[in-house]
């Protein structure tokens, strides 16, 4: 029973995201197809691959993940399967896979240059999302071995992310996202708080001040509860990174943050949490 | 062949939702995972309930309807699951199964608060509806007994929903929800408008006048065709209560109704139709 | 293995889209039920209609698909299942077929005045996507025939569509979609522009001036990498059809054209493309 997932920022309406399901589903009958989303920004290559990390790896073992967030199309960027450890992903060569990647510990990639939808004519070299993407996911989605798909390939794409930055008194980084419900999530991994468990992190991090681009917003809190509603907090969120938040409320909206806005951490001498041997957030 | 059925305020485009969706896949590998809809408004649990209350019992026996708008996340609102005649539910307490209580005959209650993801760490306090509630529909999907899942729990919550009343010259409600289409749904019971099928209704209804706010609107009528394009008209909706539309418009636009707008019907002496015995609006 | 798909302009957060896929899946336990869409804008049957011609025919034979983009719910408009080569389509008659039927070869069509959802009495006037199309379509995805749903129709209303027209220097034809991204989708088909591939085209195409309402946007191209982003260009899209885009932009906005915009299609004397014996727009 092989699950394919699909994510695009073609919306629905236009029966596009449709077209690359039924593709699938007549490549591989016994598929199940199902949305990840349709409604990712046009072209954000970066909210797309964060998305992906959200649920690649909580899905099954061999689940088939396409990603068609593609500003490229029509260029020469190159179209890309993989097995990412124990599953499968399709998506141009664009960043898209950089957290996936990132976590990674056994990859394969091949090149699918060669891969074209039986009946597609050259001027299908705007929907390659039909074309290109779902006839590869739909002949993995039926058992065919990745390698048959094309030729190895390497180095893909990386999103060049900016990366948080540690001193004696603190940390700084910045928002790399704001979601649906206006959370400022920044690229400053919770590790770097203090370490261990959300409730010590809490404790240790008495005296601590998370600022949005200067503002205080109180130190590091454990969930919404820990405020009143329409209180702004910092928490360490659902993917581990440092978030801003007001309860019931868009931190976006109360601080006017979004992407690149300056977040930083600091906290009192002496007793600030050592820092943790790991180097790099986890993403 | 168990459904799973997803309904939250999540969105897609940040991949939420699609994480529970994996969560679910993992645990049951056989289930079917539908997305009822992710695009409840923010924390609306009253329009969520109304959404449930329109499909849970059309799917099923066996369906497992998992529902996570849950603006009290982080608090220590209770997490619960539920038999509830022949389906199961998944949710937050916090009156979303208001309606599907309501019209219940047999229930039985678990409270969730052991349940957990595996891997899961205290930080995903922020995230249940990946870290609770999805577990615990994947367990009931691949078909573990509800009391495995927590202790028995009583006394849900109840949204406290506007009751509407009756004297022997009308009707009053209020609008208490307004749907895509600009429909004005209030709280008044079809049945309250005379009782029997919509034509005879109709017959019964001539000389009554529906008002919005004080408006006129018209007498009952049975479907849009009973008006011109653009005209405005009440009938009995989809889910058996007094409606206000404008045939191919939005009567929410028209009349700037919107959630609690008075809604009243008054007929004429001495014809009025005999009530029936029910008192409350049936969901 | 039957899969349903849906097309609506429901939306989903109302809980009516989630109504039709438990009265289909009810019916029809082993069915797939797919989302192609719920955000059709509202009654936009042409929308409708072109979106459903992207995807009809790439799912499996056998697939059932649904569309309920219905402003005519509550007159006396038809209610249709039809099997239109080896795909099954449940929908209202208002068009909404009309690019299926185009293409077609083979076309069985019955009326469904008798299909009504068990239970649902006539107050469901106003959803006949839950109460006539959703039972209709379970019934199929169970595999009962097509003729016994209803009597056969005969005559199913096709949309007017405006016509391209072609001369000796050129060609004129209008908007009819505009899509997500903005791409401004014309009725000219691809074909009327020189034949062949579109590598051929591309090369004939040379000294061609394509124009959006009398402005110049140059000639016919293959793809988006044919210029430099934010820069407009005209293509043969994935439909066939000759479209107006910007590169990592919007020809919508750049333009402002919509639906019914003249495009007009010159060519130079004396090289201009022998035009295909081809007399209508291939949909």
């Amino acid at each position: 029973m092989i699950r394919v997932t699909l994510l695009t920022d073609f919306g629905t309406a236009d029966g596009y995201a449709a077209a690359m399901a039924g593709v699938i589903a007549e490549a591989a009958p016994e598929a199940r197809i199902e949305p990840a989303s349709h409604a990712i920004p046009q072209g954000d290559v970066l909210a797309a691959a964060l998305a992906l990390s959200r649920y690649a790896r909580l899905y099954p073992e061999g689940t088939v993940h396409v990603v068609v967030v593609d500003p490229g199309v029509g260029t020469d960027r190159r179209a890309l399967a993989a097995r990412i450890d124990e599953r499968f992903f399709v998506a141009p060569d664009n960043g898209v896979l950089t957290w996936v990647l990132r976590d990674a510990e056994d990859v394969e990639l091949v090149d699918l240059a060669g891969v074209r939808r039986q009946g597609a004519s050259d001027r299908s070299s705007t929907f390659h999302g039909r074309d290109v993407f779902a006839p590869a996911a739909g002949r993995l989605a039926r058992g065919e071995a990745l390698h048959t798909l094309g030729p190895p390939a390497t180095a893909p794409i990386l999103l060049e992310l900016p990366e948080p930055t540690r001193e004696p008194s603190g940390v700084a980084g910045e928002v790399i996202q704001v979601d649906r419900f206006g959370n400022l999530i920044s690229n400053i991994p919770g590790e770097w708080l203090g370490g261990g468990a959300a409730p010590a992190a809490t404790r240790e991090s008495a005296g601590t001040e998370v600022r949005v681009d200067g503002r205080g917003v109180g130190p590091v809190l454990r969930t919404y509860g820990d405020v009143a509603s329409g209180e702004l907090l910092a928490l360490v969120g659902s993917l581990g990174l440092l978030e801003v938040s007001v309860r019931d409320g868009s931190a976006a909206d109360r601080l006017r943050g979004r992407r690149g806005t300056p977040i930083t951490v600091s906290w009192p001498d002496p007793v600030r949490p050592a820092p943790t041997p790991r180097d790099r957030p986890p993403g």
